[in-house]
């Protein structure tokens, strides 16, 4: 199974997923900064994999100071938290797996430090088994979205590199595939990182599943001239209506399936739901640095002194979601996650 | 003024548009062939140009049989119009071009061969200088479009670069800014070749009009943060009823507009309307090479045996279409071609 992260001998390693398909190259994450960099430059990236690399990142990072008394230990623990925390702003995966982290140290702060580092290591290893359950039953409760013959067009990259299991929308997708289904994935090359033309293809060449890469700007022309039975997409923050920030494409593909008539559907663990928040309006979006445009690979697209904008995500209002498929099961409209 | 094609002492050149904006290099076109080459390579591109292009391409391939009989003159003269015919299907001002060459040169085929040649030379030229009057009406019947402090979406390259004169799409909006509007552009990198990135971002840096480069799935979320005020773009065929074929991409944009209530236009000489086809339904889409998507200015961003389409345009449908500016004037639906 693809990983795109794990741990050997205790020590911590991801795949470096920005050189990716050209290169796999597993790099050691040896403290919490190199896992504040790595998700920073989506080395690693997917938000359920940043949850688990975030928890990951905490224990590594926690180890230098597991001599040190529980007063410096835990203010060690707060400090980092936040760093990791601050890496990304719009997966909500990343906070909620620190949030769980930290409650566990707490809830341990009068024991011995060794013990509570033990504990939280334990705890990362349980939130990474948690994922893999997760995306075997979100890829179970999908399958009936799923016809026997089915064109199913898909967004960035969901599948193993961005969980810590089988994917969440892919892993519906593959799933679908190896239980026998006659399946043709359209993916669209997700400008401006091209996850899904360097991860999502690659996963599916791994997997063996027939698949069609196409621009994003493609995907219109596909929907009205090929039979799109589905698309299906990952998620970064849901609100309790329903409302999803996910990679930026996502809304305007959710508006041309709505125009063609195609259902569009939403997988992700129940943990990216954010009762919290009340609708879409209220999610940050991310905003990365335009050069991500103006470049592409290294090699430079447009005058040099162009202003470009590169906002990471973009939230696709509730009323365009055909339903949303989490480990629980399927919700359909009227959302209503309170 | 930017020229894609010029004249220098009976010699033609072109500005190789694949090197932009990195490098601006001239190359001569010396016989059909060369200029076959830099149509299906997109060396030059935009259906103005092209027809423009097409018409030099017949006059420098036709220069080494100016000493030859009629009987053989026209006979190549029938060989290097299919040539050059042959290198784009789609765009239909190509043969428009070729056609009123053969028509010029049919209606002297008693007189002495150099006076063929040198009628079609002069032929050739007033295509160009009717496409830079052409130009300049479509420009002065776009302005009552852009509201006085306007955000227009544009897609691809409609510019000085696409056409003899200062463009179609991009010739209305550079003229709003050269009148004193507020404006600001969004451009569409417009994969896969980029034209927007490479070429419009290119223009719009050399004529100082502020704009912003966006990846193309970034439309929907610019058209529901920001207010955008019209999305205006080119074309490469208009059928009767008004149904356009442009760049890969528009239709999807056309879609997003009429989600968003943005007005959206096609801006186009009206030799680009081809009252012989009826509809969208009719007209033959380019199919390029799948390398197009697989790499990107020579990076691969896929895994090497990837499947990829490409499709050099789609059909936008009349009803998504809120006008068509020509030389003529501005058209309303519905279209009537006729």
């Amino acid at each position: 199974m693809i990983k795109p992260l794990f741990w050997e001998d205790n020590r911590l390693f991801i795949v470096d997923q920005t050189l990716l398909p050209l290169e796999y190259k597993q790099i050691e994450i040896k403290n919490h900064l190199d896992m504040a960099d790595a998700v920073k430059r989506l080395a690693i990236r997917g938000a359920p994999a940043i949850g688990i690399a975030a928890a990951a990142g905490l224990v590594v990072g926690l180890k230098s100071f597991i001599n040190s008394g529980s007063t410096i230990f835990l203010e060690k623990l707060d400090e980092i938290t936040a760093i990791l925390n601050s890496t990304r702003p719009t997966a909500v995966n990343l906070s909620w797996a620190l949030k769980r982290m930290k409650s566990v140290a707490k809830s341990m702060k009068h024991k011995p430090v060794p013990d509570i580092w033990d504990r939280l290591y334990q705890e990362a290893l349980t939130i990474h088994q948690e994922d893999i359950a997760m995306c075997q039953a979100i890829a179970r409760h999908g399958q009936n979205l799923i016809p026997e013959k089915a064109n199913i067009l898909t967004h960035c990259n969901t599948g193993g590199l961005a969980t810590g299991g089988l994917g969440t929308a892919l892993g519906i997708i593959i799933t679908a595939y190896q239980n026998g289904k006659d399946i043709h994935v359209y993916v669209d090359e997700t400008r401006p990182l091209l996850q899904g033309a360097r991860l999502t293809a690659w996963e599916l060449t791994e997997e063996k599943v027939p698949y069609t890469l196409i621009s994003d700007n493609m995907a219109a022309y596909v929907m009205s001239t090929q039979n799109i039975d589905a698309v299906i997409v990952g998620a970064d923050r849901i609100a309790a209506n329903g409302d999803t920030a996910n990679k930026i494409g996502t809304y305007g593909l959710a508006v041309l399936a709505d125009f063609h008539n195609v259902p569009f559907y939403i997988a992700a663990p129940s943990s990216t739901i954010d009762p919290g928040i009340q609708s879409g309006q209220q999610i940050t979006i991310e905003e990365r640095d335009g050069n991500e445009v103006r470049n592409l690979f290294g090699t430079q697209i447009s005058p040099m002194n162009s202003k470009a904008i590169s906002p990471a995500f973009d939230v696709t209002p509730n009323k365009l979601i055909a339903g949303i498929i989490t480990e629980k099961g399927r919700f359909g409209t009227p959302y209503n996650f309170l």
